[in-house]
């Protein structure tokens, strides 16, 4: 397989990602079917950190972040970086110099399936990451990679374009061309949640109004006062 | 073993409960003779939550949070649901609408030894949680599963009604019936470290005041000046 | 091999220490050669926990936490401890009351290779400890270990005497002999590095003043316009 | 709570455990309702281990095996030790003297939450051995623990005196008063496989026999001939 | 998402897929670029097992082997069965009925990122299976899920009717369309090493003919006689 | 820090290490005071691998074998080498055509902070290995390292010339200088294991004869006949 930076990739429509951002991950997991979403070991390295944008995809070498700079320059203001060693790293691969270059191009933030460092400067900034560690682990420049080619991170497949949505609870990713049927079903879902929330706030039970009661009943459940003994 | 929801249990007194909160998880750890400590990877989403409550107890299969429905039923004021599915998961079994119920029926928090997701929103509305991930993977409600059984939680054992104390360093469980032994025997080492720390804080050190010198006498250790080669 | 405590150990000049410090800790592991990380699962108790000091090591049994209370009595003001044990443990071994005795030594934190409780308390202490768990676990006062003598923390080879510099990103040791020109390579790199930055900053991108370009081509990297199919 | 050796405890009769032997422990844990397994890090530290016999529990602190000593004493002939210390441990806790001691007082064989070492010699002894971690980390006799308490093993709730079955497929409990019930389950779900396996051997399909089709059209999975695209 | 049960795939020349399976795991991932590796927790049940074979993916909810049952009937003689929950399970989705099953319709193995049991049984079957656990935990028959969509394994994307390549190295995945390539790519690569490997048994230093003394000199690494102090 | 290759390291005496390798892991690490013992992750590829060497040692970069070719020059016959990348990695950076070079040169084995593949080639070769993980993830030779420098090997400190024992229970480290003091230890350890097997095997009790009765007393342990109540 040759090794390969594709410089052009579709990506979805700007206002429909802005939704899947507002929506969050947890809503647009669910709305995709209970699809997508990355491996929880992937941590915002601050709390506030926030992301809707289409995945600029990069595959590498653990422990070299070459192929981070050659990445840079095929992105469009708003991209996220996806960045996925060919074999599992912890090592920080992205720090300050890096994200200031991000900024520079308007990269909205990063996404990497290895480590980061420079995590208060980062936040200082305000610049979004979400890694499974932190580390200041250096890495080389040696080794070929390739940028927008699919990639699988933290379990989950991102071709270039998809949508990634980030935040406190994780990272989800959108198949680009299912991103405005999503969205959609996310806001069907907001809004029956936004009912459900009312009645469950009036102290109505989930097991009635989701009509569990009769499930427990099939499924054999019983209910007993007391446990008689042991 | 047949499924079931046992709706009465025995809870410890109320004061007592309220005494073991404010002694704290490392106190109370000690005080029982360390014992009753959940693993450590057992934390809370976020630094300032605080808890102590009887454990309205749920046993389900992994990635079906079904019983959690149920369980909100049988709790009473100030009861913590303490969930345990039947073997390892890292699902997102619980987020904002559940809390939202619990809150409608004045449960004070979760232990969960599994995923929870929205965790931005649960800390906005001050829901202590304590759980082995944060995960925004969605659940089912398919399969049986129990309510005020004994549990194994991240290595302790729970049964109904025993009072789980959670703070910043973890989570540790009272059994009921030595509750109030527990919060007496806390209060005394209160009290005991309170005298510690004085002396400690004027200069003295622990290895006088706690008579180690002779214990490392007896134990062999010897002091040297200078290592001379190595 | 007997255990012991070694009482007098040489130091790194403290101005020195200092400016490793300030250099911060992926600075000072670039500039000694990408060497003496510990583990990324080192971490802070809280975000802002800044440290650089020397090193006075304890080697104790897993669980117990003997050693470190003889240790502190050998500490200079300013110095961290060091603590490793013999064998893999997530044990509290040490909490308020230890760092109590700290403080009042003038110890300025601890890193351990183990767990570490009340952290509520040495947040609010502003006690600065790198712990690789939070455990409220007890530990026991009854097997012999060494203070003062070579060990293995976090992966790192750790000598007493040692600087050990430790900020968000994790911890990162610097031999005592290496310290003075380990600090003149940071401040070197820091140099450089502004230099980076504003080009950065400005939109040069990293591909092409790092003279990148060339080493793609080398390497056999091609660029294409648009992914042809898959 | 204080620390202590019960001497006498009830044990299940013999012949119901040799035959939980033989039915296995995957048998053993559906025929109970999916319930009392170990988590699956506890492996056998040979192929051909096997093992069903009464647990003699001993809770220690890690890194100290005073207490297995102390043990052997209140075993009987054909009795397991499950061994579990009061925090994670991968040390050797045990190894061929000890095995020599078992064999001597026809202790059946070994379950423990943490490391074992000699395994060559324990395999050639045939000794069953079901741990964690196999690690030649030596350890003290200095701390207390109890022997015929109430211990949480890899997850699992064993009582003293509860039937322990070990093979292959990892470790299951069974509460001693449910033991013979047990049982009969068990032999009631082999004759059922029985059928079942010649049945699924002639080639007929689980989806059929076990009427899945059903289930699956209820729960809207289509079928469909081909993929028509992505 | 609906899910979906696809009959028909098209696979890759059954000459080509017994190629690949001599060639072995190592030799076609550096084939293909170094690319396909599912991650190392992925192990054989018994050491001979080998398996070279087309993918009939299972997507199924975690805890539940529904969809394994449906599977089964799509597959061809000697396909492989690669099984995959939404989310991380551990559990034993798969044992001896099922491998029965399997046989009677000759499906020639499988590679599961989740539990397998009654490896006793497998074993003495020569049935090769791939997982990453062994554990006797059962599972249900109550949600949804897809056979032969797209699944990502342990890391790897597989799709319908892609190559999979199992021996005691791992498991290592190569695209249906192109494996007639790689088995080329494969054969040449082993020409080479047989090459390579009389070189090296007679004596040669691979940094002699690997051209490696230069990459040595270029890379600034000197050669020393002795260590004079360090 | 330079790169370098030390080309010449002292050893010790040839059979002295044979002795250690006879005395095996457990022995060896207890007659040196319970120290030197790498990471129970280090385990052979099979089960009777065994060996005793002098340690050439190998830092690396991650995922980058360049450095493994340049050891094997300066191996002498008998030695091991012991490699570690210089953060964490599993890739399989060893494999079947470098250990014909190593059996061409006399050397007798290999301890891995890193993955190994071929491992059915390895084991027909006898060649003994011992490696965190077995993966066919390959590596590149474009990053350098040095060769004969001291190493943190899972969690061992090794020098080069250090002594390595190597069992089925592990991976030991014998400092060169203390080799015979440690053989010496080490034989003196067996003949009083023997003594004592002899009595456990005529049934004496290990609480008896290593006098632990005293130290159940001291300790505050108490013998109670039955469990009156829980």
């Amino acid at each position: 397989m040759k090794h390969r930076i594709i410089r052009k990739i579709a990506r979805a429509d700007a206002e429909i990602i802005q939704t899947l951002g507002q929506q969050g991950v947890a809503t647009v997991h669910e709305a995709q079917g209970r699809a997508g979403l990355m491996r929880p070991y992937m941590r915002p390295i601050y709390g506030s950190a926030k992301l809707a944008a289409s995945a600029v995809t990069v595959s590498c070498q653990p422990g070299d972040n070459l192929m981070i700079h050659a990445a840079i320059e095929v992105c469009q203001p708003g991209d996220v970086l996806v960045v996925v060693p060919t074999s599992e790293s912890f090592d920080g691969m992205f720090g300050e110099l890096l994200a200031t270059s991000c900024r520079a191009h308007a990269v909205a933030g990063l996404v990497i399936d290895a480590g980061v460092r420079d995590v208060a400067d980062l936040t200082a900034m305000n610049f979004p990451v979400w890694s499974r560690a932190i580390s200041a682990q250096g890495t080389v420049k040696a080794s070929p990679g390739s940028v927008n080619v699919e990639v699988v991170c933290a379990g989950a497949l991102v071709r270039p374009g998809d949508c990634i949505v980030g935040d406190q609870d994780g990272v989800v990713v959108v198949k680009r061309a299912r991103a405005a049927e999503v969205a959609r079903l996310g806001a069907a879902r907001i809004e029956r949640e936004r009912k459900n929330r009312e009645r469950l706030r009036a102290g109505e039970l989930g097991v009635d109004f989701y009509g569990l009661r009769a499930k427990l009943v099939e499924l054999g459940v019983e209910y007993v006062d007391e446990e008689s003994e042991m």
